[in-house]
């Protein structure tokens, strides 16, 4: 089913997928400025927080090769834009706003969720470690990039659901998965789930419940 | 015999084992809270401080399943700790001390490291590889902690013996294997060398060995 | 062609490899020092700094055994030139300058990238995939030794060619690879120019193409 799965993604999912990983990659590309990084720098934090949380998830799981290893046109198309933007960036003081990219990063957030999600169940793991691999591959690139720029990862801290909207999205792919639904089905609701709570909590400011603790 | 110590490890060391992993993710959940991590942070930085050092382990030498992905109640349980110390911190302003946290945490040394020792042992590693992946199962879950919370890790720069007591007790192991002990007790014997010496070092304030450099 | 390479590694590109290790542990020792870590932390950044980018390709190639697992001497030299440097330093307020370890760490650099490469090459890697391998091989020991000490890996800010070296010289390694050329030829050619350009940069003070943002 993992197969093909892979094999029936329509065009559609792979725009998806493109749009997700260009928003993960400028988002790597917006922290390395901010950290005033060279153009190396550049393309290694834009490329983490691109294939960050997909590569780990592989790793945890054993599966080989990597797909930016298995499809190196990503990687190219990852240095194209970076490329793009650095020059885009120098000559054009153009900068790509936070709100601007809410949109994208949201369709990939979902999108790597479900697919993730659902790679780990067509290894048959169970349900809670399907989930959390959905969740690792959604968030773990950003939190990479992060910890890389030196900075606490901003998924640990900012209070606004991000991995839990993965969360709850990767429990809907499960349901969906064991009723039998087909794959393309399955990621399409699970990141469409994903993807509209993530949008949600932006738009009505929800939070995550606060704790306190003494110093 | 690295399955038979497996399946032969009696309600003792289970128990241990346990006490070990919650002390490492409370350990998690206090640096966690003195961060001021979202509830996000806390389950994550946690899960990375109990099952770091043995997913560290076992990438670097091939094993899959990973420990917490074959027996997923481990996750249920750090999930369900974390959950129950932020209430718990919430309602009670209940903090566990350092002091409280000294001797699980040494447990948890001993026994991560006695068995991530043997472990190596018996996919027939030479033992400094082997003594090597003890003191990597024991404190790369603390180091990952610390560098996930953007601090250099404790275990490098406090200048207590934490690695070395591992790394004592590892050759423990070693030894013990190669004179063809059972498994139950080089384990056994191994961890509490280890959970021995630490104890000693806190109670003695023994420190490593101090070396200068000019700045 | 892989086994073969390493087979017939003559005595010269050995002692060329041992440079670059200890190159690259002493970047970790200085590294250490100046973030004031314990004999622990010097001994694990040293390692981490030396091992961790053959590692990291390794992981991601799904090699194994690991080389510094199948030949463990490495490890012990490792461990034993961080005590002769720890006591040197104390003794003689002995300190290696900056300037002093440039020859070895741009050794180091060309053969890990030239190695790295070739190795990706002899598993079938496309040439991307495979010259990033060289890329990782040569600089993410620094990387990961940077991002334990806390700071922003050098390779990524400091605007000099480091990493852009490995990646020239990646793509003679490729180009000679295809050539036909023997293995040998291959790496010592592709060694040769990663360490010249490196040594170029270094003696008229090249620097990474500039691009503004504003803040």
């Amino acid at each position: 089913m993992d197969v093909l799965t892979t094999q029936t993604l329509s065009g559609v999912q792979t725009s998806i997928e493109i749009a997700g990983t260009v928003a993960f990659a400028l988002s790597g590309v917006m922290e390395a400025a901010r950290k005033k990084l060279d153009a190396v720098g550049v393309c290694a934090v834009a490329s983490v927080a691109a294939f960050g949380g997909g590569t780990l998830r592989d790793v945890l799981l054993d599966r080989r090769p990597l797909f930016w290893i298995e499809q190196s046109w990503y990687l190219w198309s990852v240095l194209g834009l970076c490329i793009a933007a650095m020059v885009l960036m120098r000559a054009k003081h153009f900068k790509p706003t936070e709100k601007s990219m809410q949109w994208p990063d949201a369709l990939g957030l979902g999108l790597f969720a479900a697919s993730g999600t659902q790679i780990a169940l067509g290894l048959q793991m169970p349900a809670l470690i399907a989930v959390l691999m959905g969740v690792i591959t959604a968030t773990f690139g950003g939190v990479l990039r992060d910890i890389v720029c030196n900075e606490i990862p901003t998924a640990f801290h900012d209070h606004h659901p991000y991995a839990v909207c993965a969360f709850a999205g990767g429990w809907v792919v499960v349901v969906l998965h064991y009723l039998g639904f087909y794959p393309n089905a399955v990621v399409a609701i699970g990141a469409a789930t994903v993807t509209l709570l993530r949008l949600a909590a932006l738009q009505f400011e929800w939070r995550l419940p606060t704790w306190k603790i003494e110093d």
